[in-house]
């Protein structure tokens, strides 16, 4: 039996604005340390695939692109044999984990799939590959195995699983803490929605009712098989059109290109794999744990990385706060000062502020709506670009310009690349470039520069030991990103 | 009898941080109209003054510059003969007022000055020339004319002027507003501390009291004599320091460089006008007045630019609020989103963001300490600034490397300069530019660029119908601002 992973990372994260952006979703931040979400999530999954598994991210074609950049950026223990499973339309995760398990059955018949969302915080090490050993375990009959996070608290915004045994499910079980962390997939009972805080109170202090973190572990056979059989013994209602999905996910995993597939896929119910196979089939299990883990639902989960002063605000980066009480000064690029608030969150980034009453952070979609309504640019994208050479950031934008600081790590180089609508200069400020223009080619230092008419193939590397920095002006009628042909690039891009 | 103009803009303007700077303070403000306040005021002084009469502007040795350039980029009508005072050192309105006076009274031993706060906000046009012309007849006698503004609200703010007679100052003449605005001067009981609101209340229902505007008008010669009657009238107290105040004023008025008369200036008391001679002189009068006015005095005056919506929420710029209540969010550059919040001011710049409590607003000086402390650049400068020719705008900044766009306006030029730390690339991004570098001499188009080796003279000038824009990347071990030798400047600095 061999154990793969199956990232699903297609979330748009637009409870994280102004942190996420359409382009830069929850996944691809790298506030909760150095590593960005999704690629501490890679890490994870390293420590439990088998040696010979293969590590999958199911992605939209509209993030393919950046995503990849993003991976192509780090180290080699993230960036290395990962392969992409482009969804040709977001479905939700049902017709994802579809087309993930069709995919890793064709490659491995045997194989198994460890599930993971692409967003979220959790505890690594031993205590998870022993959790995981303990899922692969149970999922070896057949079952879909989820993994169940003992609650410490009563949290509305989770999604819960009773398991309720003669073993758990008492109060004095509860509180014992028993079966916090087992060894082994147990029966469950059902899945609960987000409850109310009564609700939730209540299931804290009964025991038995676990958090859903929505990583689940399977054979890939079983995930589609029980799809089907699902979709038999409940033909109305979530599972409806789970067939056709199997079907659909089949044929796509078989021939990515395939255009019926593709029209098929785009046509296929929205519908997450909770409601189509987990809260429906009779084979789930669920290994319960303790794991440290957060789903980093809204800007609020912020709040972990700083503890409080004596009036409960929080000053994370470089703000200033004067006499606030409860408060988050989210500030990590710019100047926030914040005085005498009380319970107000402000996340602030270089382009665009949120400054929200505590209480109301989860509406932030009435935000990014009227937003989207008016086109702003600031759902998009980040100033600040990860490139698999380094980084990106714009500076400023005007009619016929733009201005960016760009940035390549030592030994590093861009794709050998031409504009058909814009001229480049090039000032080097910092390290040594190579630079590839036309025939020619020179190194230049800080204060030297080059020009790139239009039309000429160039390329830019570092051939230094430092970071190469360089500012460059574009100008031209029209300076899309999309104006790029490519003639060579070291990352296959 | 000539009537000159003093315009006091050496205030600091701490108290509208983020968007007043230590470079920019409330006076170089233009939020309030196209015109900043400075401007405003200038334009409001040429309404009164005599044909012959002069405009003298007080202004602190660090903000000359500044202040300068920025009346420089103004029209003519604001730019043209204006004299300065710069004073050796800031020691409070009387020492500043006393310097204009023996200035003026130096010229035109005759002359009438009227003294303006170079950062208010209030009517133009007839009715306030009515109201000068009024003040200015009052004045000959010897009297130093103050303005009283007729109280529309029981304002804490504002220092009163209680000019109790016979006339006003019953419950019935003050519903009647009578001698709201009269023609003439009235005598004054008292001057009367900024009050509490129970008190502001009192005044406003029993009349008689009004705000006092900080406007004076009075001969220059008097001024300085009701200085030295007052000292000489009441030897202790505020008035004490009024001799050696008249006696080094009158020096400097004569020789502006005058070491030991700036060395003087320098150690004078730090004393208001109003405390050294218009609370004590028995020769102060009043001329009544409903003119629109406002000392600009808190960030909430921002609150005038908008009406607010039904939630009393006030969104100013590019910002976007859901569903607060009596808040403010001003955000010109850049975008701010407010969501749920009660009575809370947000004031956004490009490089720093206040968000207060509403009622707080008046404790910024709090903030502007702690951010003094830590040595804030975002307390000195703006990242525009305003120049004779244009302005330019920092971009980013680094280590050994800055990035600045640069405005030229049609038909201007920058001096003749050179830098002994920087070399320089200009890029034209907009414009047509006409660079002069050492003997050579070239004109530059969009995508055109040049190259400032170290310390070889150079000229940028705009010879198009466009306003001229260039990105300039500066590299050096320095790259301050003050690393500049001018060889010649249309503006004469």
């Amino acid at each position: 039996m061999t154990l793969h992973a199956v990232i699903l990372a297609g979330g748009s994260g637009t409870r994280f604005w102004p942190l996420s952006r359409e382009y830069a979703p929850k996944q691809l931040l790298s506030v909760f340390g150095e590593d960005s979400l999704l690629t501490s999530t890679i890490r994870r999954a390293r420590q439990v695939i088998s040696a010979e598994g293969s590590i999958h991210i199911v992605v939209g074609e509209e993030l393919y692109d950046e995503l990849r950049n993003h991976i192509l950026a780090q180290d080699e223990e993230v960036s290395t044999s990962i392969d992409y499973i482009i969804e040709p339309a977001a479905r939700n995760t049902a017709p994802a984990l579809a087309l993930a398990a069709a995919t890793v059955a064709a490659g491995d018949t045997e194989g198994t799939v460890i599930m993971l969302p692409a967003d979220h915080i959790c505890e690594d090490g031993a205590r998870w590959q022993a959790t995981i050993a303990a899922a692969v375990d149970g999922a070896a009959n057949g079952s879909l195995v989820t993994i169940g996070l003992h609650p410490t608290r009563p949290d509305t915004g989770y999604g819960y699983i009773y398991a309720c045994d003669e073993v758990v499910g008492t109060p004095a079980a509860a509180a014992a803490g028993r079966l916090a962390s087992a060894q082994a997939a147990i029966p469950i009972q059902c899945f609960v929605e987000k409850p109310d805080l009564a609700t939730a109170e209540r299931y804290l202090a009964e025991g038995g009712y676990y958090w859903n973190s929505g990583i689940v572990v399977a054979r890939a056979d079983a995930i589609l098989h029980e799809l089907e059989a699902v979709a038999a013994a409940h033909p109305d209602g979530a599972a409806a059109g789970n067939l056709r999905m199997v079907e659909t996910a089949c044929s796509l995993a078989a021939n990515p290109t395939n255009a019926a597939a593709r029209t098929a896929y785009a046509q296929l119910l929205k519908v997450s794999f909770d409601n189509a196979a987990l809260e429906l089939s009779p084979h789930v299990s669920m290994v319960p744990t303790d794991l440290d883990w957060s789903d980093v639902g809204s800007l609020l989960s912020l709040e972990a990385l700083a503890v409080p002063n004596a009036q409960g605000t929080r000053v994370i980066g470089q703000g200033i706060d004067v006499d606030s009480t409860d408060t988050l000064n989210y500030s990590t690029q710019r100047l926030v000062a914040t005085l005498g608030l009380d319970n107000v969150v402000v996340v602030d980034t270089e382009d665009a502020t949120l400054v929200a009453a505590r209480d109301r952070v989860q509406e932030i979609r009435a935000v990014v709506d009227a937003l989207a309504q008016r086109g702003a640019p600031e759902l998009k994208q980040n100033k600040t670009s990860l490139r698999p050479w380094g980084s990106w950031t714009l500076l400023t934008r005007g009619i016929g310009f733009q201005v960016k600081e760009i940035m390549v790590t030592p030994g590093s180089s861009l794709s050998l690349q031409s504009h058909q609508q814009r001229s480049e200069h090039w000032i080097v400020v910092a390290g040594e470039a190579r630079v590839e223009i036309g025939d020619a080619l020179q190194t230049l230092h800080a204060g030297q520069s080059a020009f790139i008419p239009l039309g000429v193939r160039h390329r830019l590397g570092n051939v230094g030991e430092e970071p190469l920095r360089i500012v460059e002006v574009a100008t031209g009628s029209y300076l899309g990103e999309d104006d790029i042909e490519r003639y060579d690039d070291v990352y296959g891009r």
